[in-house]
């Protein structure tokens, strides 16, 4: 299947750790885009093999057979999309010939303050060199930034759902000073294609449960985020939950606002800062993961409790495309020069 | 099936509203129930027929047809488990014989304070003289009062996931004045069998929403509780999911304590009320929905968050037991001298 | 949201029976087109709003409000996809101008025995004249009388499942004279945004069952295309089941092979039908509903059982796709004179 | 938790391999069974935990910490219940006191014909004496056998939905000479609690597709049934597909009947068969696996279609109760002289 004809300078690109399911939703949004040929496809342990071995839905399709990372030929790469897990990537992206654009799906290089990262996740950083040149890829809030830049660390998926309405929100000073409740609820595949018997359909289906309270890595990452943002006066707490779906995030949001703010003031604001994006959208009706569920959207609702005088914000998003592979392509559309919502302009399958 | 000999000193029992889940489940814990005889099962609306041709998986059950209430004679009847919907209910009941036990499973006889009922409800009180002599059947904290009652409201499924672990903590002065956020998500079953879009398989699953944000009825129901416990210091914030599971509520629930106390004293607080019971319980591990299901169990955990001082408590209870007809049948077998637990006491069926 | 250009010749197209499930599968797959333009979306009962007052998620989208169908100006309309449901199309397809190129995804057209239709779905047939005009849209079997064609009447999910395998070994005379037993399972969309108990999410998740045994309407249609395509000495046996998933039909369908023939024909014959279509294949894993979901796909693979002497054949399709709105765009695009695969290229979402 | 005084007559008994999905059955449905204490629980990877550090919602049980197998002291048990894995439970159960009742889920002990097992588990069968002594616990087909025996040989899930229908027709001479063709789809707790991808909630969740065609090895059990039943002229043909449930097995069931047989004496057949007992039954209903869930039901129905000849019978069973451990402590009732139904008369909890 081969619908589009490719652009004369669409770039060649090569999928660290495709068969895992970021990366292989890499492999489905650029399969048949015109801007990019799919040139290597890695997976260390299935070298040799076809992805289509893996995971048969994606046979018939014209593809590399899967390789080690030692074994591709950097010189005739123009992008590296990394879906490699947390860990790993230091070492190899930092050695990777300059002139490729790198997108980093793991939180490898998403934190600044280097101390921050190896305490969440106790491990040495092993590229700090590279480290400051890196831009976080919060495609909406970043994106001047991200089109000068040749290495992006895409942003988790709860952060994206969280940042997105928060950050225009501190930047216009609304939110008061103190605690940021966000009550999260991801899918399963957030937790990749791992085997563990929490993960098991007969485990799942028809359950629900939180987890990670208090110490989920994505807390100090969104924390982080709001301090490099300016502020320094707002406090985080974080509570995700495991749904009984296969993707989508939603995250419930709560927080007071600045005296002299109102609800209108939240809307205003939101609305101001997304009514020009395609990908980002405030909500006339109240947001469901169904709304966003296969697309590159983030969509939210703010609303306002006179009694207890909090904000509730409703944001959802699809946790392995904005949440992951679906912003990362986007940054590497505004990376690589082409048109930022190219390959990413779909709809939701519904039902 | 019949496997328990009947007590010589065991009940007959109506069970209005017998078609609705609330209804069967109710037939379900009662049918095979030693203390408990079902004499007369009503729907108006298909009189006449046997309960088996609207669930087959009823049938081979020897049960009375269903009638309409006007058709039971009352004279014969110990007990009435009533699973009509809200705002069907005060009439009917208020004008039984004053022997029988009646735990009513609507909102209707919920609210002490009936200004609040008629303006949540927007609905005139129909038995306003009936009402003061009602007890909130919420049966661990209310026990004492449900034993000599002879009319029991049965707390909502929200309000008993929230209040269970809110009023002793409450009572033991622990909770600082101010916002109490009840986030909680649940199951389609309580909403009842009802002909809705949104409660379609292909429009529920695989999705996840929130709803009624700021304005459902449960809210005031929780915050009524409160007040009626004695506290006019905490107000609550409760927000309401739809998760794609049948049965089954988490309440993530979040507040700051005062000053002197720590999370040792939370933890403890509950511990020490729910010691000796069989029903609610201080979990070791972090409750899932799967720790309860099909039981009448209520199983709550706590934690403490250092940086933003927030205790967080996750409960879970089975909405269509704990949170209706098992703590229902709990009241009941109060009321009438039964032991609390007969008919009650089983484990989750996992997977 | 707007991706491509549309092309100079691109069709004004009218949806009509716009709101339920193959409606918005229309939408969905023509909004972002170039070979079509969205002149008019009729929902009879909710003349006048949008469909995103229906549905939330195509919100945003620029398309003209729903309307009746006597307020379309058909002067304007070069083609017509009708997903109104049957006994609703004959009288109103049938006054179209001639000039406008016709799928009709309803039953009302598919029986070129005008005797069977009558019995099969207890109606007189309105539009006599026209039926013997319409070609049966099994594309890959009717593809040049497609192309000639101006009026399709849309195959049925589940016979497309069936036919698409068993017509090319019936042609090839490898299906020995006698029964042929089609065990089909299908997701819940099949019936469509119907509101009724048993799709309920409460009673679909974790369940299954079969239904309309014996005398479900697409056991005839499939007898009768088997009979319209040549072969009397065949008779169908089908059996449906209810999947609790959305979309997706698998069936197995089983057979014995005339005495000469031998399972690689079977093979073969499939292979060698289907080597150069788009969107059937011969599958090399076995086939599941997740490998065709999302997509206009239909794969199929065949075994043999020698202690019975049975071929065993399993083909699987998205029911919402191939076999309804994916199959009639595929048709309309023969009709139009466009690409046949035009907007229709896509690989399974996965997980 | 407990409900229930114990018999006088108790028996004491040993659950092997009690952390897999069948184990975990056989405590809650022993737990609290007055017949039955649980003395001994084996998990020999787990040996010295406690089951709830595995199944939190099996935590606040009394029940004695998992051990290695030798670590038993077999003098103090009356039973024991085998949920060991396939070609692990011959040597061990073979040596066991002759004073023990045994009941084994494992296939280890189905086969009278040692060649057909030893080739269909490509294993040498190490305990062939034993195996002559051993019943095949298919309750109401083998019961009086089963009340004398001391070893049973616990039915395979889709055998025990297939032979309860079967065997009474065949032995009524009612099922023709040639195939029988068992179409069946079970839930995933039938692959136990194993770390495939393809049991992850991701990859099972909305989707549907067989496995194991031809070859599964629960076709030549059902087959080698009908031939130790007396009939040798009946070949099987078993399609196995996989549910996106947990529980439930539904088998579609086609075979041609006799001459002189018609659909009436299939369904009285039937009928007279099981008119007495608890557990199976004909049904009036069309069943679904959503009747026998959570119960040790089996409930059919049959068909009859004119066109082809065929008797179609539509059979469920709860795959880890009448499929596995609720036969296992039927079976175990009887040979122990306890009420065959104690502590197995429930109804399934719907929705």
């Amino acid at each position: 299947m081969s619908e589009n004809q490719k652009n004369t300078n669409s770039a060649n690109i090569a999928i660290l750790g495709a068969s895992g399911y970021t990366g292989i939703e890499a492999i489905r949004l650029l399969v048949n885009n015109k801007n990019y040929n799919i040139v290597d496809l890695t997976a260390d342990s299935n070298a040799g093999i076809s992805i289509s071995e893996i995971y048969p839905h994606l046979g018939g399709i014209n593809l590399p057979n899967l390789k080690k990372i030692e074994d591709i030929n950097f010189s005739n790469i123009d992008a590296v999309i990394s879906c490699l897990p947390h860990g790993k990537t230091q070492k190899i992206l930092s050695s990777l010939p300059k002139n490729i654009k790198i997108c980093d799906l793991s939180a490898d290089f998403r934190f600044k303050d280097i101390e921050s990262y190896e305490k969440v996740y106790s491990k040495k950083h092993e590229a700090i060199e590279i480290q400051k040149d890196v831009i976080y890829g919060l495609t909406e809030i970043n994106r001047e930034k991200i089109k000068k830049s040749r290495f992006i660390a895409n942003p988790g998926c709860y952060p994206t759902s969280a940042l997105l309405p928060l950050l225009p929100l501190i930047n216009d000073n609304i939110v008061k000073e103190g605690n940021i409740i966000i009550d999260s609820k991801s899918g399963v595949s957030g937790a990749g294609r791992t085997l563990k018997n929490n993960l098991l359909y007969g485990e799942v289906s028809e359950g629900f449960s939180a987890y990670g309270l208090i110490s989920h890595r994505h807390r100090p990452e969104i924390q982080n985020q709001i301090i490099d943002f300016g502020s320094t006066i707002h406090k985080v707490l974080f509570t995700p939950h495991l749904l009984p779906i296969k993707r989508g995030i939603l995250s419930t949001i709560y927080f007071s606002m600045n005296d002299q703010a109102s609800i209108d003031d939240v809307i205003n604001c939101l609305k101001n800062k997304y009514s020009d994006e395609q990908f980002v959208k405030y909500s006339e009706s109240l947001p469901s993961t169904h709304d966003v569920r296969g697309t590159n959207l983030c969509k939210m609702k703010a609303f306002f409790d006179k009694s207890t005088d909090q904000v509730i914000i409703i944001s959802v998003i699809d946790n392995l495309l904005k949440g992951a592979t679906g912003q990362a392509i986007q940054n590497l559309n505004l990376m690589l020069g082409f048109n930022e919502t190219d390959g990413l302009l779909n709809f939701p399958m519904f039902p």
